[in-house]
């Protein structure tokens, strides 16, 4: 009885990591049970399916991303600096999905969009929504910078949806490509984006 | 009797529909038979397992890329021109994936990238192989600039491999967002990654 109080986060951990290694459709709510110790009857006491779990899942993702967004904008460094730096968490994440004898996975939450946004208007919605806070973590980064007057951003907004953009098409070449370093090998398109707006600073001589 | 010569090809034209509206696991052999008006002998006939379907309907998009690809290489105008004729091509693509019930679809390649690449080694190194010459195909277009002293690139390899990264972001957020037009707010991250070719031009003053 003592493991039933933490079933609900047993569910959730054991469907992200499988959800991650495989897909949504490929896994049944058996084999997350199976996997995570807990019976069908505590399942779907806290879920009512398995759309309410994957749905828990993001919310998890969603959390884990905003704190590596607060952390690295409240660390040192230039905007540049701080954006490699989520690039290279990205990276690690790639790298660890890897210790398997499975290859890279890419990102959970663009695995997910891809499978099921055209199938699931209440998960297409709540991705959204997670796709929006990465734009805010990324926006507020921008605008920490034009308001210390190291860069002059015309729309901090657009920016910040263009930088999500490229690192998931990175995160899904990465996938197919089995090579976390994809995302190292073109980080000059990200620094470029960034150099954009550092271009549009007067000049300083 | 007829109708039997082109099974194959509606069993995989069915498929590329079904597959691209929903996804790969969703999906039964059965219910690809009763839409395409083919029996289950008959699949067999052509397909030993649903693995083998996916990788002629993957076989099948290279095809229509490739057609994309040298049509465009052959027309007039800049690499810029050349390279939003394709941004142009992908967002009519996202539109047509609209006209149904369901929303904007992403990328067909994509897609199945992202629910299979860790599943199926083979379908995976199918798919590298045509993301492979999607990225060749740009190169071909950045090495005729080039040659025609339009830009310098130092390395129209890797600027390729760049500009199939960003597409395929921005085809997944227009999926995300259920939004075609993404590819059109974004056009200045692509048209930016060949201005930094046009950029290391020498001085022509």
């Amino acid at each position: 009885m003592g493991r039933t109080s933490d079933a609900r986060e047993r569910l959730i951990e054991t469907a992200k990591t499988k959800f991650y290694a495989s897909s949504y459709h490929a896994l049944g709510v058996n084999e997350i049970c199976r996997a995570a110790g807990v019976n069908k009857g505590s399942f779907y006491h806290f879920f009512e399916t398995k759309r309410d779990l994957v749905l828990a899942v993001i919310d998890e993702h969603s959390c884990a991303l905003q704190a590596w967004f607060d952390q690295t904008r409240a660390s040192k460094g230039t905007l540049t600096e701080k954006v490699q730096r989520i690039l290279s968490l990205c990276t690690q994440e790639l790298q660890e999905s890897q210790r398997d004898d499975q290859g890279v996975k890419g990102c959970p939450c663009g695995n997910l969009a891809l499978e099921l946004s055209t199938q699931d208007e209440r998960v297409r919605l709540k991705l959204q929504e997670v796709f929006s806070r990465f734009e805010q973590g990324f926006e507020a980064m921008l605008r920490d910078a034009a308001n210390a007057g190291e860069v002059i951003v015309d729309d901090p907004r657009k920016t910040a949806r263009s930088l999500v953009a490229v690192l998931e098409g990175l995160m899904l070449m990465a996938k197919v490509q089995d090579d976390p370093t994809v995302l190292r090998q073109h980080e000059s398109v990200v620094t470029g984006l960034l150099a954009g707006s550092e271009r549009a600073m007067p000049n300083s001589n």
